[in-house]
């Protein structure tokens, strides 16, 4: 429904524009190859959670123009009678290979790689990377708001998020991120996952007065009783959910928590707090909620605000303060006669200098199980002995990996388009950034201004993308 | 597909509990009053253009609890069996009133009113929120940036869109906000709207080189040819589709534009501008893109940069620099022995204080054909005679209307549950934008720190108000 996109039709008109002129040029079968990156860590951090490949795999599977899409296309007046019988005669030989969902991934390295018939993989890019994109902001946001947090957090973005799959897709991936639960109940559904709620201020003045919401609240929800505090006055509304809370105890009942939602969180949670504790409620717990993030977060918490739980939307379910992660998807190489051959595009910018080959990414483990380096390598040439990193930015900045552990990144998820991967699970995915997190040094993890990653491209790759560089440019080096 | 959700569980899990609540508290059937509306200027601008209920009236309509929803809830364990089967058999009965979509609104006035029964106002509340949120923002940023660029815009944001359904609302919320074209194909047949593209780096690499590559195109797409020129170096690249220029002009076609999609676009633009106009091909456009907003567009055109047309992505669909709209869905009134009676919530924070009522906006327009104000009236109050509207942030800054010609703004959607509005056509829409943009004046549309548009509670509604606050806070007046 939300999270599924049957149709071919989603992606860039010039997609499909040059499928026909692959097609018409007898270049629809060259095979190709692409990949998928990003050029910064996203929010100024250090890491990035891959996530959205569950999507990504949906999508695929799913891919066919049906006769409705045909129709709208013969409508536009653009595309030719026989280019669009072949389109709808398509099926995807793509294969697909890529990091597993909830990995820890840096900048440059490929995170997913795509290689068949090049008009195949044209058509798929514009969805693969708004899947790849999006969630992987979110579940990278998640893991910085819940770092900050040190306790459970809900997100609960869904009425401020982007679009419907926006705001299921960022439910999803803040769990990935680490998030304990979301009050999206479709997201719920869709992934199984939990859901959580408290109640809104309507519910308090929809009765006569406050007092009697919070009773008729705790009476319906013994079991999990958090009361909104902060309709008319919180001071008043803290000695309401203390009432209702010794009425509870008395029944043998627990009131769970009180929410505050407004005014200045740290002075207010400490001060709900003493109350809280001198009426002897010292287990009734505090959620604070209010645009939060992982700065606010953090504030709350040094100047000695009190809480157990948190509630954090707009924030992270849009990302907000860096709504779009720059993922692109560039050619690589080209198979001429049997081999595989590294292109590149060149920019004015260098940093928008492509990598070129047929790539995966090998990463290095040291002896205390700590990640040590990322290697990009192209996998028909292999890795030379020396097992030397370069930075791509800095040709002269060099790290020997040699004697680590390594394993690679990129695993098969389509081969000849049918799907050969099934860890999609989203718990799984999030244990699998937990256990990532763990890999990295702490000063990698710093919200601002962290202690760089490792990532660099395989000693000879980087020699031969320096020649295809001079060589397009006409350098003699 | 991508832009219904026939599922009720698109919402808060609080949501379902206080229904419980409701519902077990003979609540149900309270006749409640709910409004839609935002606090701030989105962009610190002066004005906001109203999308998104063309969704909104799709997802109530198809609104229902399927076996399936029933299902998922039941397993949650915190739902009780008799409102479980409540539930499977609810019927929306809401009353929706709400302005056109592409209309002109501000802060703080209604654009969106839900009367009828408690529980079903409040299940429908985060999606209504969602889709009103989400794609008003981006109306009224493409407003922004079609007011920079005063030139044809398309749109290209799916790529780094945030979900699926984020991308094709953008797509077609762009449209409203004036946008020419979008890339997205989807959007193209769900909404009837333009499409358009170029071609992407990927096409000249395919070929053995880049003049090959033109050629091929210029073959393919005669009637619309646009040649992206910066694939390897973008002085060749302008060469070289000058060549493929002055070839379809020997054969009596026309090379309709190149694209500048890298570098400094100033710079770069007006190079390509001079080097065309020296071969003659004074007719052919040049389409800039690359991470394009009102703000790059303008310094563009303020440094004497040269197009014809833009491309803008990333910042148009997610909204970038504001990626969220904070709009709110407040109860207001609750009918008691067959009345309306105005309620409001309090907060720490004044400016979070609701406007009591059953509300409606009646908006001004001087003899000039410009807007002059809007009065937020109460409908069973009236408008007392002297048509006086008072500021809700300062109480004593007021503006008379009287004189003025007025119509109002919230127009009937729903009558008891059924869909009585059929205006959601997109390009109808963006012609009311439009239209709507002509009738404030320029002051109140500049970038930054816009002159601000005169929005207000008729005067005794303003009275009723500091009433009600008063009372509520114990405060004798």
């Amino acid at each position: 429904m939300t999270n599924t996109a049957k149709s071919a039709l989603l992606t860039d008109l010039y997609q499909i524009t040059m499928a026909q002129g692959f097609y018409h040029n007898d270049k629809a079968e060259v095979e190709a190859c692409y990949y998928l990156f990003f050029r910064d860590y996203p929010f100024n951090g250090g890491y990035a959670i891959a996530c959205g490949m569950a999507q990504i795999a949906d999508y695929v599977q799913n891919f066919n123009f049906d006769n409705e899409d045909i129709e709208y296309l013969r409508n536009l007046n653009m595309f030719a009678e026989d280019f669009l019988q072949y389109l709808s005669e398509l099926k995807l030989k793509v294969n697909i290979d890529c990091v597993l969902e909830g990995s820890i991934v840096f900048p440059q390295e490929p995170v997913l790689r795509v290689s068949g018939p090049i008009l195949h993989c044209q058509l798929i890019e514009t969805a693969i990377l708004n899947a790849f994109n999006f969630q992987t902001l979110v579940a990278t946001k998640a893991s910085r708001v819940m770092s900050a947090a040190q306790c459970p957090v809900m997100e609960f973005g869904l009425r401020r998020a982007q679009g419907y799959s926006g705001g299921v897709w960022a439910s999803r991936a803040a769990i990935v991120g680490g998030c304990s639960s979301t009050s999206d109940v479709e997201a719920g559904r869709q992934f199984n996952i939990p859901v959580a709620g408290t109640h809104a201020h309507s519910w308090v003045m929809a009765f006569e007065n406050e007092l009697d919401a919070f009773r008729a609240y705790a009476k319906e929800f013994a079991n999990n009783c958090v009361l909104l505090v902060d309709t008319y006055d919180i001071e008043q509304g803290v000695k309401n959910a203390i009432t209702v809370g010794l009425e509870m105890k008395e029944r043998g009942q627990h009131l769970a928590g009180i929410r505050i939602d407004s005014g200045d969180l740290t002075w207010v949670s400490k001060s709900a707090r003493k109350m809280l504790d001198e009426a002897g409620l010292t287990d009734c717990g505090i959620v604070l909620s209010n645009d939060l993030d992982e700065y606010s977060i953090k504030s709350i918490k040094n100047e000695g605000g009190s809480f157990t739980n948190l509630g954090v939307g707009t924030k992270l379910a849009t990302a907000y303060d860096q709504a779009a992660l720059g993922g692109v998807y560039k050619l690589a190489a080209i198979k001429k006669n049997g081999q595989w051959q590294g292109i590149m595009k060149i920019s004015e910018t260098s940093e928008k200098m492509t990598i070129p080959g047929f790539l995966n990414v090998r990463r290095y483990v040291d002896k205390y199980s700590k990640l040590a380096g990322d290697m990009i390598y192209d996998v028909f040439d292999g890795v030379e002995d020396v097992q030397i990193i370069v930075d791509p930015k800095d040709n002269l900045r060099r790290k020997q990996l040699a004697g680590n552990d390594y394993y690679d990144l990129l695993m098969p998820m389509f081969k000849d388009g049918k799907l050969v991967m099934d860890d999609f699970d989203t718990m799984t995915a999030q244990t699998r950034a937990k256990e990532g997190l763990a890999t990295l040094d702490e000063t990698q993890k710093r919200t601002l201004n962290p202690h760089t990653y490792p990532v660099g491209l395989e000693h000879s790759l980087n020699r031969k993308r320096t020649k295809l560089v001079a060589k397009i440019r006409g350098v003699k080096l």
